[in-house]
């Protein structure tokens, strides 16, 4: 016991983090064997050159302007919904045939706590509100039974699309606990893997781990990059050879309009040829807040949106389009291939970036300081830093209302990517979906609602006419007509014609297993 | 005075509107003389005309789909900022060519009161909340100033943009006094004219004239394409005929980013030999808001959203883009002759718009009754009514970041289209001129600031990073840099180098005559 400290307490100094102890004396015995266990998993030297190199990069490249060195993603490169819809049938034709033979697989990234939407427990585990008051982590799951029973159908062989979900030491147990106490939500099981991503602590700008208790160290989830490491350290890459698994669709938790293991999105990936892919949806606004994929000295790379000067921003190409359009949606497609080539080879060359954070820490009076601005630093790698590995890079454009809408904060005055915001999102897309499957709503009075429907009328006198005067950026996700279709009747909005054809409904309206039935007021 | 009485009393049996007089015996000898030159002025048979053929018109017509009928504008009459990059500097110099004549006008439709923004006066006397205090009238008015002095600058002679102000019975007095009392913010006097679109009254479904109170009709505009009719009886076509005006841009007061007489747009319609142009915005997204111009029949039209389907919405061009997506921003330009073929020929072929309303109104009783449902209708025209008559149709796409952002509702939750949004519109478009001017904006720490900020720094432990989670739909708009720009000094972005070229600075920024100032926090 001795001797471990010890050889603790030489470890520390070595590393230059001996000031972690300094409250040793104060902690009781269980802290002491907590905090020795906790420090004894450390490798200090390495996360002393992490911080070393992340400073180093943060300091150099940051300051140089990208502008100089951008091309934009070459048209042969890319794929677009809207621009190559004669090729979709058989892209998402090749996906489904891809699933079928359980070569596809799903890998959610799902370490992070709620905590900016409010809540303490994983994101995936949150009810935005939806009349089924089905989670995220459910809609997800439901989107993959039903991928699969389509795949099925269409080939006649039982399929399978393993889903690997990367939770972090935060969101681990509450997340298997959840999917447990669900039964899966249908799903087998064996074919929902957990793995975890690593955690590095938070440091001071002298590279000084931070204390956030006297016998706590800041910890941090090492970025939604930390990806590769963890698919390495958790032999994940060998569960996927193992399970005959060949590509790989990659998507963050918060899009509750993802399309899991989207057929045409992988089917367009593998006819391309491509080892990795990034769907994107086009920036229209230049001071849009989103990254753009593109080359950066002939390498693939996602630009953030905080290095791009204004004058790049706002470049145009000759057909009208912002030059640099390709807004990143955290949405990849990967071959097995290619990942275990960057866990073997690419992972460790990667850098982390700096993300400067005010950061709760105990000063060397043992108080504990809420600071006012930033005080030190979060190292993290992204998903998207490994597209510079890529031998044969692919785009796929798609549109942001049918396909991207994320939650991340409460609902509130501001109201962008709110509970709100999604679940009108989805609901939006669930109404459009029985339109064009020639169903239609009808209002209080059994008058048809216009596909856009018109503002309530407003009491008179009132303005000049609304009509006359558009409304910038309203669209048809304001106010929606109340539609929630379960992912296990549609994954995309197929095969509503025999439930809702030649029909009208009074929303809310709900379709599910057991057909399409109009909720009324008070509860069904 | 009892003839003319019983003359009424008899119009009023004639046109079936003798109800109106229902209370005659309850009213004060005031209320009744007021009520008899109310009525007296009124023509009720044309009124019960523009009912029959409104009512007729809402019930045929509208409910057969225009989509079989609808084609999109085509290429050759279209100009467009972004596909068009090479010719803005020409049509930009014929515009001001034209100016310079003085042969353009400016003609704003402010009849509306701005009652959905919560106050009781014109809508351009509200002051949105920028550093200046500057009203949206105060806005135009200054850059109809600057844009005269750009003219004379660029072709030596003096030279006037006379500025058409429609209001109506409810506005016309209150925006007289306000330009009054603030000397026609610079303008001369003589140049800025008032005029007064017409009434009409709000009728049940039966055709009856609906009371607002014993004594009086419920009134209301006659819609903002009232100006035709206003601009033959008020002798206005005559007045820009004598003033040698021979172009007219012709816009709505609630669009802060206005550019009033926008040379490029006068410009780019003259060199085509149009005789009436619409602006717009690209419509984006199928279920957006916005009411498309298009062809129906081969002519000239505004659809308005709610008219359209959802399969025509989400019709595209090979090029991806939306095939309709031509959003109207009620922002026209039109030639004097064309304006005098309107007054004199078709104005009157128009119908009535009707647009069914919940109308207050007093009961047989004479109770005052506000209905929960729309209980009648408002008869209105639109400005774009007249486009099917134009010869020779032009269409201009301009930048909705660039050009358009109203002011409709009061600041909310929901918060679109309110003092907040356009205020921040301004900024960010005036932010964007500082950067394109080569200046540059610093933090508290001295720190630039980039062109599209970060978010503010979150305080650790947070989620995986923000920077892999792009924001849906967030843009420059949302925090903008602090900074507004007199119209006296840039009307469009122009003339700004020399005040902040390679210059630092700390928001709040403002630009006026007197230079750049930085405001400081408590005051100046």
């Amino acid at each position: 016991m001795e001797s471990t400290r010890s050889r603790l307490a030489h470890r520390l100094a070595e590393a230059g983090q001996s000031h972690l102890v300094q409250f040793w004396d104060e902690l009781t015995p269980e802290q002491q064997a907590e905090m020795t266990s906790d420090l004894e998993a450390m490798d200090f030297q390495e996360i002393n050159k992490f911080f070393r190199s992340a400073m180093e990069v943060s300091h150099s490249s940051k300051q140089e302007k990208m502008d100089a060195r951008m091309e934009p993603v070459p048209r042969e490169v890319l794929g677009s919904v809207t621009r190559d819809r004669d090729c979709l049938k058989d892209w998402e034709e090749k996906g489904l045939r891809c699933i079928s033979q359980s070569s596809v697989a799903v890998l959610l990234l799902a370490g992070g706590q709620g905590t900016r939407l409010g809540v303490s427990y994983p994101k995936g585990m949150y009810d935005v509100g939806l009349p089924s008051h089905k989670t995220l982590f459910q809609i997800q799951a439901e989107r993959i039974l039903r991928l699969q029973q389509l795949a099925e159908q269409r080939h006649g062989a039982k399929c399978c699309i393993p889903w690997y979900i990367m939770t972090s030491g935060r969101t681990m147990e509450s997340t298997k606990t959840f999917f447990s106490r669900h039964s899966y939500f249908g799903l087998c099981k064996d074919n929902v893997i957990f793995f975890q991503q690593g955690m590095l602590p938070a440091m001071d700008y002298n590279g000084k781990i931070i204390l956030e208790s006297k016998n706590k160290l800041a910890m941090a989830p090492d970025g939604n990059g930390g990806l590769y490491r963890a698919l390495g350290t958790q032999g994940i890459v060998e569960d996927m050879d193992r399970r005959g698994v060949k590509f790989i669709h990659v998507y963050c938790v918060d899009n509750i309009l993802v399309k899991v293991a989207d057929p045409a999105f992988v089917g367009f990936c593998v006819q391309k040829g491509g080892d990795c892919g990034a769907k994107v949806v086009e920036k229209t606004n230049p001071t849009e807040a989103v990254g753009v994929v593109c080359k950066v000295d002939g390498r693939y790379q996602v630009v953030e949106y905080s290095e791009i000067t204004l004058a790049t921003a706002e470049k145009r190409s000759a057909d009208g389009r912002l030059m640099f359009n390709a807004g990143n949606v955290a949405n990849h497609f990967f071959t097995l291939a290619f990942l275990r080539d960057i866990v073997q080879t690419f992972e460790p060359q990667l850098q982390h970036h700096v993300a400067q954070k005010k950061i709760l820490y105990v000063d060397t009076q043992g108080r504990l300081i809420k600071p006012d601005k930033p005080n030190g630093i979060k190292m993290e790698k992204f998903v998207f830093d490994i597209f510079q590995f890529a031998k044969a890079f692919v785009v796929y454009e798609v549109l942001r209302e049918d396909e991207f809408s994320a939650l991340k904060n409460a609902d509130s005055q501001d109201g962008k990517d709110t509970p709100t915001t999604v679940k009108h999102a989805l609901m939006s897309l669930h109404h459009r979906w029985v339109l064009n499957a020639a169903g239609h709503f009808i209002d209080e009075n059994g008058t048809r609602v216009p596909a856009i429907p018109r503002e309530k009328h407003s009491t008179f006198p009132s303005l000049i006419p609304s009509s006359s005067f558009p409304h910038s950026l309203k669209d048809g996700t304001d106010l929606p007509i109340k539609c929630e279709i379960s992912p296990l009747v549609s994954y995309g909005g197929e095969g509503l014609e025999e439930l809702v054809s030649g029909r009208e409904f009074r929303p809310t309206l709900v379709i599910d297993e057991s057909g399409a039935h109009e909720l009324v007021k008070n509860g069904l």
